[in-house]
């Protein structure tokens, strides 16, 4: 069983964000701010590279992006300079020679230097780097994402956005890439689409991101999505549009809205502020409650609980508070005492929940480690009764594209039924949104199985894309990290 | 003029909160985790001292509590232990010889080794430092706490207690203090009661701490306020109580309530975040608005905007986010882009805020340079019309007892009327509770001058307690840290 | 022109020092034991590759192996384990992405995981890079070593020994090798055997070093010296020798036993500590002085200076003396106190040296930029005649081999004659050695052009290997660190 | 028992070197180079205190001196400056708090800020802590330097030189001092001159240290000897010399000739590295031995090997190498390979030794831990003979006048006679010189008990100077340091 990284830490980890410039003098600073604004989406690593026109440079470092790119005595100078740019930043590296798992990836090639980063999961990666090794390509890291960067060097092309589309008929799996050559910037999302790719624009200047908020980091607009099965390739000539030989049925990652994206992203033409908003709204009516006031667990369930409120006409209190201050944990001083570590992160405000009844509204329930804590806080706190309401459906599935869920024996839905679970919990009631109510709160009447449009394998264990290297007993969950021992 | 910390600072700082705790094996690590939960009183330094029953230890650093007492290589081990333990955050810390300034201070005197942490500020330092140096005390600092030990060590009393008692009548200003004897654990506070300071309790162990939240950290039980001019001597023998010779009217600080104290902390038998809901509800009346939602600046105007929006009706959004990572800065890359600093901080969601007419809540205003910005972001997201209104009065006067407060001129409501600074804001309109207000938010029908309870000289310029130093020239104001330039 | 890195520096830098060992439970620390004693050959880096039997672990940094390997918190372990290792040193990493630059470099290639580190330099690394990027080959440095690598994976051998045995007939240049392959460790040196490399062992256990010092750390037996074109492969199966394909004059290089070599090194069935004061005392016979002492400019200068003492039976003295310490160099104040930097190594024994007629004996003779301070220096103390004598020719040509001469026309012997030199120096006599005395000091009549068996290019400029990208304008003089201006 | 700092490591440490500087604008630097000159006193901390006119500033780290003050990025610069400075290297601190026992000292007292750098051990300090505590004085550390401030400061004296006068007559053992005031340096040798200072001057700046290889390092002149008993305050008006009150018989620590200073140190007129060469002489003459080559353990015995080698006609040999690379030890793998620790700092050149007989000359023997190692390193080697010769007498008493000795039953002489340690030496024969061989070696005749000049009770026990505190069984034997279990 893995190790959770912090006391309250029970949820979900995307595994990457990914984000490119092109042209622009200050394209680092760019792309550190961008990964900035991205850094919800993998908090473990950060990396930017960079071409000058001259040479490519990289600097990658465990840790946030303020500190794998902030400068010691306060001079605020980037390590690395270039007028264009990619940038990742990821959840988890895998073990010992950890530097070399980092991305971007960088290599020289036949078509010079180039750098590549990647949001996703490729799920045929074993069969494909197991083919690599045997044509005498060499590999520095066990990720599925330097296979790629193989595959472009071996395909004899003449430039890389060639060398890219004569990879993708190959490639089996989510990915949504970013691609640094010599003279371009290229974007590429898998013919699912199952992670989201967008193109902004500053002034003159394109750009790739995961998500708007980094367009909005830096004042720059919001141009439009980067299609399923489309390659962009940023140059000099502009921005133009490829579309890969392989075709697919859509299907986006339905959990992206549930709980990855950041609130003040856009995609698909949504506000994701909005659409967690109207899960609360469906969640109160599909599972009402009379209670006197409806408290969000922050900052993640703060927009699905003012939907909850706003349907319910139940007063919203913010009367769980979220500490700003983490630094290193130092505790952990004896077992009797060890809801100090939740109690770090969050706190009660214990005369308002007094003798009340309440509303508890988090995102979402994965290995159900931390809401009995939380539970235990606000009955200390004087709380009368405690109604959890979780606008999620339970989570029943391992992802194979790209999101770092546990083992399905860890997931808590798979041992216990809603009432067990309430009782775990010491919750008076407890309620999931359903799955028709989800699909419900993006704008649709209900899912439909065969046109969804969505990737929901976590919820329903409907998977949309091959799972290659897992039926033979190879897979790995999310960049080459790690083999299931169960499904 | 000072630097700001960060992009996004315009606030008041609290200069200090303090904790200690009598005769538990893990008093170093209650401590650290108090501490912790009191960081948002001072974030630059923080220090433990602590009795093993045979020395004393003393560990400080600037930084965070977590990077100050976090070890390297995950070793969940404090650098420090004792059975008895006092700690202090402090907001900043004078130049050079910084090491020196941290607090706690620790000496060895005829007394055997004492530690002391203070709270506030003497306003007649300088005259105790120069009586002291004559009579051949040596000092390590320039801070005006180590006059207060020095004072100690000079009394030739027979207890710690005794001799603080000794000293307190030559004290003026405003102090909360935690001292750590070879037998005892003090705790006291002035006669006028500035600056907070609770006693607790978790089983049979005694505690000080600046506020209730440090209790609630701990799961510890809040058992009642010291009283203004109370020493208290926490020892085997139990809880003692002493009272100062000196007596004056009670003052405590109203900005406690309005800013710097946790909303989830309690003290006078009241709910801190109760109070701001109830000084956003009063400026609901005062001025009210038509608009389209109500939105807080997070997190300090959660609680006025809750309250606002319940008065006025108006829906509650949450439509500016705050980001949770920080780390380093490492941009201000140039001068037309800098409010990317702002927006590394807050991120609106752009399309909830399309088209509509806004009501902004913030908590005060002090220089005034960051409202603009965040005006501008709003504007920029396409808002219609912003309202700003802020559950503070005006702030006019500088503090000496304790808070950083700016220089007189740096005071932007010092230089324009309401209406100007709306105008320099960029907003439709702009509010500030009224003081009356502000007496009616807590309890009171107004201000009544006479008999006020509290200090508000930062609101009024009424300072409560005698300013020595000042008047003579001499003035510090907060820790022996800054001369003011100007009143 | 190349910053010195220390203000004592006009010596030549060896640019790498390698070890491996195979099968022992100790293998890193036997290796970071081995580069310890390795490090005159290298000390801007040091790396560790380790086969545990499941998988290669490697780890490297700038700085001395101590800091590289040294652990924080005073615990002895070494952070990297497994049971066969090779390590390298080396003097110099090239710029920005210096990590990539270190050595060892690992690979996975279809042969499993490989390490390779190497003591030399490819004189055809251009031409081979450009083949194999044509071939779809990747790199991750701009290391000539990486071609071997690439070549490696390249061969689809069975083995890594048949691996390298294939590629040696294209490699150019000058290489002493140590490879760690799955279940082997490789030992190799180029057909001239211009680097050294030899057997030792201890116990049962077989390893490799650049020197027996090596061996002596660890109290480990001198076996025999790996023959040039003589590949080894240390397996469970014992050692096994193999010839490479290609067949060459031997041309050990003469500068390692001038100066590179550490005294208590045997090669070649040679004390190196014997040679060097024949090297003193052949250079007593060709340029004798009358004179009051001779003073070696330690550490290099002792032996030689003890071989001229003995010679000439004028008294040894110890009057100039090493500090210990350095640390970082703080200082470079101002310019007209600037030999305050020599002086931080090097200070003499000023009553010793007053008024007396001294010969300073030390290495050999770079750029000419050290001597002058050390000739001021013994003038500020008193002595009366300065006689120096060197006991090596004068350096005249840059090396292609692997060691990092600076480019011609900084090499002072090529713009003085003997007697100009002299009088920059500040000396009252100045001699070299002849290359023919050199040779006699190593047990040979004369220089033999033909048959002479060492390179002495340095010296003569009679390079004994073609220089394909030197003469295609491309070179490299040294792990394919840099271009060569002008040779 | 004391834990060793190094594998290789059975000396006395001295405990302190100091330094200081009046008006110079780059007096920090000078301090940093002085201090650097003397490392060899002290290795564990070092410090600098600064007056620039208006204020002072300290800096001080544990750590050699180019650590304490080089900084990172390869900034030239010192973090500390001021036109007047004084300094301190020592050997050791005192556990937890330890950078409160780190030198200089400073303090704030009724004479304005004041510094001072102590080398040498108060035998009193102990009772004058007593008294100073009981009057009101407060300490910062346990150091007995403290002691001699906080009588400064309760002296009500007009001025830094005077409050020092006032002072001396109550401090009993030794001690040299540099103290910093407002407007002077000033430098005092106790009574007895146990610890050497020295007067230097560098154009029109004087300057004061330890010892005149300080005032080499930045080519300043040596003036004189401070005296015992002097007391020196150099201001803007020069050099002013004063008389302590107090008169006692000269003795100067014999050890400091010894051992202690640099070789191309002078003190009293005679060269270290002359005296040493006597010694070596004086130990041939005494204890002659035939065989085949004289090796010294480099560095520390080189002087005296030289001696024994022209005094005996034997060849002078370099045969054992000290390596220049240390860093931190990643070693002690396993018990039975441990010498390998030795063998990281020293090697021997093996085909020199193989079957001859040498004499091994090392500067003193205290534990007896490190030859054992040395002569089985020789005997693997092939040695035939080996003959151990020491030009020092045996140590048998423990130093309370400020070297750091081993309590008495550690050291190796009080347990074993001469022939005994030969044999768990593993020598075929040893020899110490006499007490009256080392009078000799200085230019007596012999020891005279009563008009010794010296002191050297660490070979004789006879101590020249009071041991209050220790008879009182307070003992601590160096700058506070440690208590003394048995004599």
């Amino acid at each position: 069983m893995k190790v959770q990284i912090s006391p309250f830490d029970d949820c979900l980890h995307e595994e990457c964000g990914v984000f490119g410039v092109f042209g622009d003098s200050e394209a680092t600073y760019l792309t550190a701010l961008g990964l900035h604004a991205l850094q919800h989406r993998g908090q473990e690593a950060a990396g930017i590279a960079a071409n000058d026109g001259k040479k490519f440079h990289i600097h990658k470092r465990p840790g946030l992006v303020g500190q794998a790119f902030g400068v010691k005595n306060d001079s605020p100078k980037l390590q690395i300079n270039g007028t264009s740019a990619i940038g990742h930043v990821r959840y988890s590296t895998a073990g010992g020679n950890s530097d070399y798992e980092i991305q971007p990836f960088l290599t020289h090639c036949h078509l010079g230097e180039i750098a590549l980063a990647h949001n996703g999961n490729l799920t045929n990666a074993d069969v494909l780097r197991k083919e690599l090794l045997a044509e005498g390509q060499t590999f520095q890291s066990t990720s599925d994402t330097e296979a790629i960067l193989q595959m472009m060097a071996n395909s004899r092309s003449q430039s890389p956005v060639e060398a890219l589309l004569k990879c993708t008929p190959r490639l089996e799996g989510a990915y949504a890439l970013v691609v640094l050559g010599p003279n371009e910037l290229i974007g590429a999302r898998d013919p699912s689409g199952v992670r989201p790719l967008v193109l902004g624009k500053l002034d003159d200047i394109y750009m790739l991101a995961s998500e708007t908020c980094a367009f909005d980091q830096i004042n720059a607009e919001y141009v439009r999505d980067i299609e399923p099965g489309e390659v962009v390739c940023i140059s000099e000539d502009g921005v133009q549009s490829y579309s890969m030989e392989t075709h697919k049925p859509e299907r986006f990652c339905i959990f992206e809205y549930v709980y990855f994206m950041r609130p003040n992203s856009e995609f698909q033409d949504r506000s994701i502020a909005e659409l967690r908003e109207n899960m609360g709204a469906e969640l109160a009516k599909e599972s009402p409650v009379e209670a006197d006031m409806v408290i969000p667990v922050p900052d993640s369930g703060i927009h699905a609980a003012i939907g909850f409120a706003e349907e319910s006409k139940i007063p919203y209190k913010h009367a769980i508070l979220r500490s700003h201050y983490t630094g290193r944990t130092f505790i952990e001083p004896t077992q009797q005492r060890r809801d100090f570590g939740v109690r770090m992160k969050l706190s009660v405000s214990k005369r308002d929940v007094k003798g009340k009844r309440v509303v508890l509204v988090d995102d979402s329930v994965v290995r159900g480690t931390t809401m009995p804590k939380i539970v235990h806080m606000m009955r200390d706190a004087g709380a009368k009764e405690i109604h959890i309401r979780i606008p999620s459906p339970t989570i029943t599935h391992s992802c194979f594209y790209g999101v770092d869920t546990p083992d399905r024996d860890e997931l808590t839905a798979n041992h216990f039924s809603i009432e067990e679970m309430a009782k775990e919990f010491g919750a008076d009631s407890l309620a999931f949104i359903s799955n028709d109510g989800l699909y419900r709160a993006i704008g649709f009447d209900k899912r439909d199985g065969e046109n969804r449009k969505y990737c929901d394998a976590c919820f329903t264990g409907d998977y949309p894309i091959e799972l290659t290297d897992f039926e033979a007993g190879n897979a790995s969950r999310g960049c080459g990290k790690r083999k299931e021992s169960a499904a």
